[in-house]
């Protein structure tokens, strides 16, 4: 069982931020992500785009963003369990939470903070029957470790970002890569194109297109799939099948956590502090609704930081805190670590 | 007459990030500040600290998140109006308002945002008899321009940095500078404390310490002050004498406006978009007060950007606004320079 004092929901830049916020307060935060690295929708849908509307960055690329993020939380060393879905939620009786993954990681916390986003990231799956029955089992929507596939045969098919990268990057990793995409144009990065189209050349990646994965075949795991080209079908070999047509984000289990919801969003008291319904869970970020509400990181930032004062509260019942401002006090990481800015010198002349 | 969409009462972080976020709602601002430069306390108090807490940033100085805040907004064209102090208001018959500085300055827009910070900062003034009919006739609290002082006599007071690094500039500039102080120690930055005992051993400053002005002299204009040292008087001819004591907030003339206050701060409703008790007129940033309220830069981030949007609905009755990603739809300024983000490529390969 992973214990916390924050236990936030989503590891996009409003979760990212609560932890250095709650850090401040000397709270410790733990973040829980359906997707294999942090950053939400900043490092899964538009890493490489520009941000123009970050206080103090005329722009700034997202992914930078999120590495800047997790550079000003790193001291207040927050844990992370990536790649599991937060799936149940139960309150126990001194109030705290314990909220289960979908691979049945346990966490308890006084404090639960669903920074959700837009929900959890899943992936579009193709409509290929009886693909579920592979999942797991040689089909996988997402790339988790590479080396995962060192050595084997592979078919991707996709024709966005995702589908090239991982072309590319795997054409030195598998043995065999298959590239399958239903059109002769990909919508990607102009020189992940060319590097494919080089990789082909080179017969490193084996592109057909315009083409469809139509059919699995395997017993008990992957063995082959059916690729049709022009109306002709051809039996491909393969160990690993990855579909990577994008994830869609869907609000998902913690809809039915017993919070009210609202346009797919959880309703807070934005008079307060984005408290939900349930006392102890708060909702910040794109996942919160409220009147006049803005989906921007730039209100997930104070939200966060609103969230997390009342986090202090709440487990520390009775205790004053006076808002030190972190220019004066300098900061103080849970690793030992000390910022501090410079003192005024008093320095005699005569 | 100087006319905008958004009067914005203080230059500070706030302001300044209110200017950018009400360009993206093609709304011009214009920005009152009392002191001759923008940047709020971060420019006046602290400009060479470090600030931890501004999300992105591990670590950004003070002044340099005032210098990227100009730069990020600059491409709205924002007007100023710089050391002067917003002194009256007065609502016009179409709901618009009139704003009148103490130099008679007059300024026409249909919303008032009130960016004042802590207030305006006003010089702490020496207790010294009739100093305040001296003042601009010699007698000046704050630099506004040195050239003013080009071949003049000049006599400083203080201990702090202003006063260390005026003396220091203006002893290229001045004729003779002296730099009087009632301690031998001095308040600043080990340089500047250094740089003042040097020029002083080159006889370009006037060092007395420790020691105090303590009378005035000059007909309709300083032409002498009085300095006690160790029980002695002696008087030293000037054209100028500038103490710089440090500045002090002040709500000041705010404070008349029919605004309901609390705790030297303006109500605002916080559970909407930070408008005042009077309609079209908004307070965000340090200036305002509400349940929960932290006067952090970030909050005032949130707090802009959420009054710009009340502000369209105001200006632009029943027009409908959709919000847009700065990333997805770039940035027009006013300027006629566009900055947009690279579009995804759609490039054959067969
Ligand atoms: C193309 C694009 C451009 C954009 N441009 C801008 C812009 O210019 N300016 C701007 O301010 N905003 C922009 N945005 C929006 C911005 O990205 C979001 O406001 C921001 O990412 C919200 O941050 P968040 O932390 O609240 O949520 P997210 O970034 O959505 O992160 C939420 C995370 O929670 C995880 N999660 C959800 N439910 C669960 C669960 N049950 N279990 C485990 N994990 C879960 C998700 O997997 C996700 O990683 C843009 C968005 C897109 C898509
Ligand atoms: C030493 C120090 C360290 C700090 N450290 C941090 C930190 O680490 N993190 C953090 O978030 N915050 C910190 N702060 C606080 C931070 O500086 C303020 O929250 C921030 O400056 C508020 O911005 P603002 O724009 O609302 O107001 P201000 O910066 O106060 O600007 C208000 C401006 O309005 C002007 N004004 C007011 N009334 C009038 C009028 N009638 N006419 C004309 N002009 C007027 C004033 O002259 C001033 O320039 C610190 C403050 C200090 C002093």
């Amino acid at each position: 069982m992973i214990k916390t004092d924050i236990l936030i929901i989503g590891a996009g830049p409003t979760g990212l931020f609560a932890v250095f916020e709650a850090g401040l307060l000397k709270l410790k935060c733990h973040l829980i992500d359906a997707l294999p690295q942090p950053g939400g929708q900043c490092s899964e849908i538009y890493p490489k785009k520009p941000i123009y509307d970050i206080p103090g960055f005329p722009e700034i690329l997202a992914g930078d963003l999120t590495k800047n993020l997790l550079e000003q939380g790193k001291q207040f060393e927050p844990g992370f369990t990536l790649g599991e879905r937060a799936e149940t939620i139960e309150k126990q009786e001194d109030g705290s939470f314990i909220v289960t993954t979908n691979k049945g990681t346990q966490h308890h916390a006084p404090i639960v903070a669903i920074a959700g986003g837009l929900g959890s990231f899943e992936p579009r799956k193709p409509a290929i029957e009886g693909i579920a029955d592979y999942e797991d089992k040689g089909v996988e929507y997402i790339i988790k470790d590479p080396e995962f596939y060192r050595d084997k045969k592979v078919v991707i098919s996709g024709g966005g970002d995702s589908a090239l990268d991982w072309s590319i990057f795997l054409a030195d990793v598998a043995s065999e890569v298959t590239l399958i995409h239903r059109r002769n144009e990909f919508r990607g990065a102009l020189d992940s194109v060319e590097k494919v189209r080089e990789l082909t050349l080179l017969n490193k990646i084996n592109l057909i297109t315009p083409a469809e994965v139509k059919e699995l075949h395997g017993d008990g795991k992957i063995e082959a799939v059916s690729v049709v080209k022009d109306g002709e079908t051809t039996k491909i070999e393969t160990d690993h099948f990855i579909p990577l047509f994008g994830l869609s984000p869907k609000l998902g289990p913690i809809g039915n956590w017993g919070l009210e919801i609202e346009k797919n969003a959880i309703k807070v008291d934005n008079s307060l502090n984005y408290q939900t319904n349930i006392p102890g869970i708060f909702a910040i970020g794109d996942v919160n609704t409220y009147p006049e509400k803005l989906k921007l990181i730039l209100c997930g930032f104070h939200e966060a930081t609103l969230m997390c004062q009342a986090a202090y509260r709440i487990i520390n019942p009775g205790k004053k805190y006076v808002l030190k401002y972190t220019t004066v006090s300098g900061i103080d990481g849970f690793d030992g670590t000390r910022k501090e800015a410079p003192k005024a010198v008093v320095q005699s002349i005569n």
